[in-house]
C-alpha cells in the first residue's frame, strides 16, 4: 500500500518545527518528507489532501498495562490499599488468557482513536498481549513484568521465563518486541534482581521497572535495602545499558543524578499519579539535570483514560504548580517527550520521527477545529488546546487504523460486545 | 420545533443516577422527560435514536472570557507578570467591539463543540458580547466588569453604566441575562465597591468578582483593608444576596466560612489556575464544608481550552494530590458542579436539569467509544476517562447546534476565517 499525504503541514519532530509539505509511505516504511513535489509519474494507492491539517508522528505511550481497560471506572475514588487490595488485585487473579487479548484489542481501539500506535505494555499472558498486537496492528513492546521471591524455584522459573520472552518476542514479528524488565523492587527478591541483571548483560540490554512511584514504596526499600530503588538499581548492575523507570515520583537529588549518569529513561505517568494521590514526579527539575523524558498512560484503573492529550496537559501544568513558575515545562518540550522521546525510551528508534526510512507511524491533527483558532502557535494549540477530537486519522505500520471516528481494519462494536461479555463472566467467575 | 430524543440513557441532574427513558422538547423548552413512551399521535418534527447513548443536561460554563480565544497560545510559557503586562494587556488595548463579536462567535463553536450551551462571560464590550450569544444561540449570562479608582467620573460612570446594563441585558432576550459584578478588589477602589453593594441592594441581587486567585492579590488586599478579599466583601455588603467569587484559589478557613453562611458560589478554575501557576484550590476542604461549588474555564489565552471535560478531571484529580487521598473529590460531586452548580452559580435555575419545563440545554454522550468501555459506571466514565470526542449531539434552547463534528446553524469555515483575519489586523493595527 502507497500512500500520499499532501497539501499539508509536517511536524517531523526531528525539531518542533511545522513546515509545509508532504509525506510518502510504502507499505510499512516511509519514503518521502519533505517540500510539495510536482506531478510526478509515481503511482499511490491513495492520496490524501491533508486541507492545511497537521502530519506528525504518532503518539508512543511509554507505559502502559493495556488489559486494564476491564477496571476501567469499577473502583475510583477510594483509597489507595482498598483500591488495590480490595478491587484490583481480586479481579486480576480471575482473569484468563483470553480475557487478555479481548481486553487489549479494546485498548488499541482506544490508542487509534487517540493518535496512538505504540504502546509499552507490561501484563500477565506476554503471548495474548502480542497476538491482540498483530491481530488490530497495535506496535507493542512488551516489558517483562518479573515478579517473585526468595526460593530457588521462584528464581529459576522467573530467570528461565524471563529469557524465553527475550528470545521468543525479538524478531518474530515486525510489530513486536519485548524488554526486560521486572515489576518493581517492592515484589522482587534482590537475588531475582541480580539474575536480570546478569540477564541484561548476557544481552546488552536495559532493564525497566516501576521506579519509586509512591513515598511508601520508596521508605520501605530503603529499610530492605538501606538506599532508594535508583540507587539499588545502579548498585545491582541493572541500569548499566540504560533502561528505565516508570512513575518516577518520589526521586531524590542523587536519584536524579544516577538516572542521568546511566542514561535511563523517566516514564512519567502525570493522570495516574494524581488520580491515585502519589505525587507530583519533578519532571521540570529533571529536564533541567538533562534525564531523558518520555510519557505514558499507565493503566485505565488508575488513569481512567489511554489518552496522550490530557497526558501531555498534565505534564506541563502541573509542573507550572511545583515549581510555581508559569514557565516551567514548556509545550514543545512536552511534544517532543510524547513523540520522539516515548518512542526511544520503548526502544522504536524506526518510529520517532518522520523521515524516509523510518517507520509509517503517523497520525493526522485537525487543525481546523474552534479549539485550534486562531492558529498563532501549533505546537502550543496540541498541548494546551488539543484533546482526542482533533485527531482524524491514525496510520500504523502504513496501515490506516483510525479514520474519522471509525476503525477500518477492525470491527469495534464486536470488540465493545466482546469485552463487555468478557468483563460480566469475569464478575460472575 | 419539537424533539423525541430515545431509545437511550437519562441523566437528568436532579440526582447522578443513570435511567433509561426518552426527553421531548417544544420550542426552547423541556416538555417531557422519564420512561419510554409506547408509540402515541404526537407529531415530532425530528425523532432521535440515541442508540443507548446518553443525554443529559450541557454543560454551563461558569466563569470565562469568551473572546480571549484570540490570545489562545499566543503567550504562554512565560511568568505570569511578563505574560500579562507585556502580552495580554498591550493585545487587549487594541480590541474593537467587532472583535469582541466575532471571537465570541469562535468562543461558541468551541463551548456547542464540548457540551456546553452557557457561558457567565465576563469582559469588555457587552453589548457584543450579548449580539455573539443571540447570533449563535449560545446562552450567555453577562458579568458586569468595573474597575476604576478614586475620583467621582470613576466612580460615576462605573456605577451608572453598571446599572444600565443591569436594566438593559435582563429581560430583552431570552438567551441574554446581567449579573452585577467588577473585576476585582484590586482593580477596584473601596468607594466603588460600597456603590456596587448599594446597586446590588436596590435590586437584591448577587455580586460576582475575582477572588483570591492569587497569593499576591490576597497579600496585597490585607495590606490594603486589613482584611482578605471574602472579608471585605461581607463587610461592605456585597455578599448579602450570595452572588460569588471567580477562582478562590488562596482561601482561608475564615473565608470559606463567610462564604458558607452566605451562600456565596466558589466557582473553580483548575486549568487555568495551574497552568498560570497559581495554585490548587482546596475544594475538597469547601465540599465538606458545605460550600456550593461551581466550575469554570476561565479565558483560553491562560486555559488554552474551553473544554469542561478536562476542567472536571483536574477539578477531581488535584484535590487527590492536595488532600493526598484518592478518595477526595468523587466523580458524581465534580459532575454535579459542571452542570447543576455552574447553572445555579450564574442564576440559570431553569437549565440545571433535565425536567418537564426546563430549558432544553442538553448534550448527548456517546458510550460506543473505546474510552467508555466497558460500561461499569458512567458517570465515573465521563469525569474521568470523557473528553470532547465523546459528544456527538449539542442542543441550546431546543436548537441542535452542534451535531457529529458538524454545527448546522452557523459557518463555521466563515468564523475560523474572520476571525484569523481579525487577529492578524489587531497584531498589525
Amino acid at each position: 500500500m502507497k500512500l500520499r499525504f499532501y497539501n499539508g503541514n509536517i511536524l517531523t519532530a526531528e525539531d518542533m518545527t511545522v513546515r509545509w509539505g508532504e509525506v510518502h509511505t510504502d507499505g510499512d516504511t516511509i519514503t518521502y518528507v519533505g517540500e510539495e513535489k510536482s506531478r510526478s509519474d509515481e503511482k499511490f494507492d491513495r492520496e490524501i489532501d491533508l486541507n492545511g491539517n497537521l502530519i506528525m508522528p504518532s503518539f508512543k505511550n511509554a507505559h502502559t498495562h493495556s488489559a486494564m481497560v476491564f477496571l476501567r471506572s469499577y473502583a475510583d475514588d477510594m483509597p489507595l490499599q482498598d483500591w488495590l487490595f480490595k478491587q484490583v488485585f481480586p479481579m486480576e487473579d480471575k482473569l484468563t488468557p483470553e480475557d487478555i487479548y479481548i481486553f487489549t484489542k479494546l485498548a488499541a481501539l482506544e490508542y487509534f482513536s487517540g493518535g496512538t500506535t505504540a504502546c509499552f505494555d507490561m501484563y500477565f499472558y506476554p503471548e495474548y498481549i502480542a497476538q491482540a498486537g498483530i491481530d488490530t496492528g497495535l506496535r507493542t513492546v512488551i516489558c517483562g513484568s518479573v515478579s517473585g521471591g526468595d526460593n530457588k524455584a521462584d528464581y529459576d522459573s522467573a530467570l528461565s521465563r524471563l529469557e524465553e520472552y527475550y528470545n521468543k518476542f525479538n524478531g518474530a514479528d515486525p510489530l513486536i518486541s519485548f524488554k526486560i524488565g521486572f515489576h518493581a523492587e517492592y515484589t522482587t527478591h534482590i537475588s531475582i534482581m541480580k539474575g536480570i541483571a546478569e540477564l541484561a548483560e548476557k544481552y546488552k540490554q536495559p532493564v525497566y521497572t516501576h521506579n519509586s512511584e509512591t513515598e511508601k514504596e520508596v521508605r520501605e526499600c530503603i529499610g530492605r535495602h538501606g538506599k532508594t530503588p535508583a540507587a539499588l538499581m545502579e548498585e545491582t548492575g541493572l541500569l548499566k545499558y540504560g533502561g528505565g523507570g516508570f512513575h518516577c515520583v518520589h526521586f531524590t537529588d542523587e536519584d536524579m543524578e544516577i538516572f542521568r549518569r546511566n542514561g535511563a529513561w523517566v516514564i512519567t505517568n502525570p493522570c495516574s499519579n494524581c488520580k491515585l494521590a502519589s505525587g507530583i514526579a519533578p519532571l521540570a527539575e529533571m529536564r533541567k539535570k538533562g534525564l531523558r523524558l518520555a510519557i505514558g498512560t499507565d493503566g485505565a484503573a488508575s488513569n481512567n483514560a489511554l489518552d496522550m492529550f490530557r497526558e501531555m496537559y498534565l505534564a506541563s501544568v502541573l509542573q507550572k504548580i511545583l515549581e510555581n513558575d508559569a514557565s516551567a515545562m514548556p509545550a514543545d518540550a512536552v511534544l517532543e517527550m510524547a513523540l520522539k522521546g516515548s518512542a526511544l525510551a520503548m526502544g522504536l528508534t524506526g518510529c520517532d520521527t518522520l523521515a524516509a526510512g523510518k517507520k509509517a507511524d503517523m497520525t493526522v491533527i485537525d487543525l481546523n477545529t474552534p479549539n485550534m483558532q486562531p492558529l498563532h502557535n501549533t505546537v502550543k494549540n496540541i498541548v494546551f488546546a488539543g484533546n482526542k477530537s482533533n485527531v482524524i486519522m491514525t496510520v500504523s505500520g502504513g496501515v490506516i487504523v483510525y479514520e474519522n471516528g471509525q476503525f477500518p481494519t477492525l470491527d469495534a462494536e464486536k470488540i465493545y460486545a466482546d469485552a463487555n461479555a468478557a468483563v460480566k463472566a469475569l464478575i460472575n467467575r
